[in-house]
């Protein structure tokens, strides 16, 4: 089974017609009859982070801040959160200590307290975040309608930059920040959320996150590459260590940029750089402005 | 550090006043402005299970029952859950399968669809369960007052043998099962939590577990052991492997009945058995018939 199957295989035995859950398993968060938006997000150690790079606060910081990201991409406010801590038995209490005060960072910096959690020990540190939320105005994957503009809320590729940076023992700014402490668009969900047909964080890198759009929506994206932002000096601190900023920018992740649909070009431009079109559905989802297939062998990484 | 220290430790960094949450970390479960309550918890491979002991669909029940059990403890019933998923890249599609079907047959006998979850993917094998549910009245441990009655929901000790059991290669039922497939007394939370003033699960051992009770109340447990309720056969199956059934009964956990404490003893019970009288706090909580400390070098594996 190709991981693709085998979630989906794991969503069709769990998916259950309930008149407790609007939206249950498939979008960025559930949403719950009454409002609440819940979601849950690990971080595991040796798959999402490598401790030689962050420091330990940068670990709980980013994972709880990367949980959250996923309500502000329904367009939510945070109410609170909860954090599962898996630690192994020879990690130092210091280390633990530190840990949890990049959590709490994260949960001060975003307005989002955390109510309770869960310690055991284990042979593998993670962080498992479940954030809760709410908005007055959902936003979920499924709404894009051809004919609506697509838009980014800011720059993209700068993490997965600034992530290959740090693996070469360089820490370059803003690019290694970008990585190591995520920033959901809190500021902009609302915003958003008012005028948008269908949003995404930008997590597992635009094309495959458009992807996801474009899946849940039935259409296509028809992306004009050249308007995709990218941040001051990423294309040639790219191209200095050997890879494509560019490329960084479609297939990165990390960025937690919010990517949105809307109908309204004139509220929309805002809020976000439009980018592409909404397009009737094709054998690639993703296009680019000739309506050529984008190399989808070189889209993001999809976390497992 | 010690373990209590290390987890007050973290306690004191995640805790804010907030108007969102009415109850945080440090109960069963969280309590949120609205009504919502919110846990979460862990299963993970080689600390609290071993998949020698364990069919792939018993380890999803276990999984998710045992979480939900924090929401009967709280006098809540079942909303939705989440479910996380850490899954060694060795571990093949159908045991992750069997493992779903073991969530999903847990889901539906207590009611509590998934709503959501996460796969990654990462070295050891742990299951991170988001249980959310509502109460008309919920009970907290910290309300136990001198003079209550302390009851307990049912036999004690019998998933700790049925364990013990397995260890050594016999599976001896009612035991095994108990152990395997815990059931969150979701039956008789409503019932209790109209008439109890604290009430926990016992998941750690009842002697950690109203030890957990009287700190948070300010209270002393005076328990009459020879009233705990064990199970038919369970003194006699426990002498044979060398094990002493009551002492499975007073520090064994993961039995998940509810203890709880009343004032209304004609009402209480109708729903446990009792064991004994909330007291003055003294220098040990709980304490024997004659106020003499139970051995606490005996109590209940503390999780981690």
């Amino acid at each position: 089974m190709t991981e693709r199957e085998l979630i989906a295989a794991i969503r069709a035995r769990l998916a259950r017609e309930d008149r407790r859950i609007e939206l249950g398993i498939g979008d960025d968060a559930a949403l719950l009859a009454g409002g609440s938006i819940v979601s849950v997000d690990a971080l595991v150690e040796g798959v999402h982070f490598d401790r030689r790079w962050l420091t330990w606060e940068d670990v709980g910081f980013k994972a709880y801040a990367a949980a959250l990201s996923d309500l502000a991409a329904m367009g939510a406010a945070p109410v609170a959160g909860l954090s599962a801590l898996i630690l192994p038995r020879e990690l130092e209490d210091a280390a633990v200590l530190a840990i949890v005060d990049g959590i709490a960072e994260a949960a001060d910096a975003f307005d989002a307290p955390i109510a309770g959690g869960n310690v055991s020990s284990g042979g593998v540190l993670s962080i498992t975040s479940t954030v809760i939320g709410r908005a007055d105005r959902p936003i979920t994957r499924s709404g894009a309608r051809v004919g609506d503009g697509i838009y980014v809320t800011g720059p993209l590729g700068m993490a997965a930059l600034g992530w290959r940076l740090l693996a070469r023992g360089e820490t370059k700014e803003p690019f290694a920040t970008r990585w190591r402490r995520p920033r959901p668009r809190f500021d902009l969900a609302p915003q958003v959320a008012a005028i948008a047909t269908s949003a995404i964080d930008v997590s597992d890198g635009l094309l495959a996150d458009l992807d996801h759009v474009c899946r849940a929506s039935g259409v296509g994206a028809a992306i004009d590459i050249d308007e995709v932002p990218v941040a001051a000096h990423q294309l040639e601190l790219a191209r200095s260590i050997g890879e494509d900023g560019l490329e960084l920018a479609l297939t990165g992740g990390e960025d937690y940029e919010l990517a949105f649909t809307s109908a309204d070009d004139d509220q929309a431009t805002k809020w976000g750089a439009r980018i592409g079109t909404i397009v009737e559905r094709s054998s690639a989802s993703v296009v680019d402005r000739e309506g050529r297939a984008i190399d989808l062998a070189r889209r993001g990484y999809e976390h497992r």
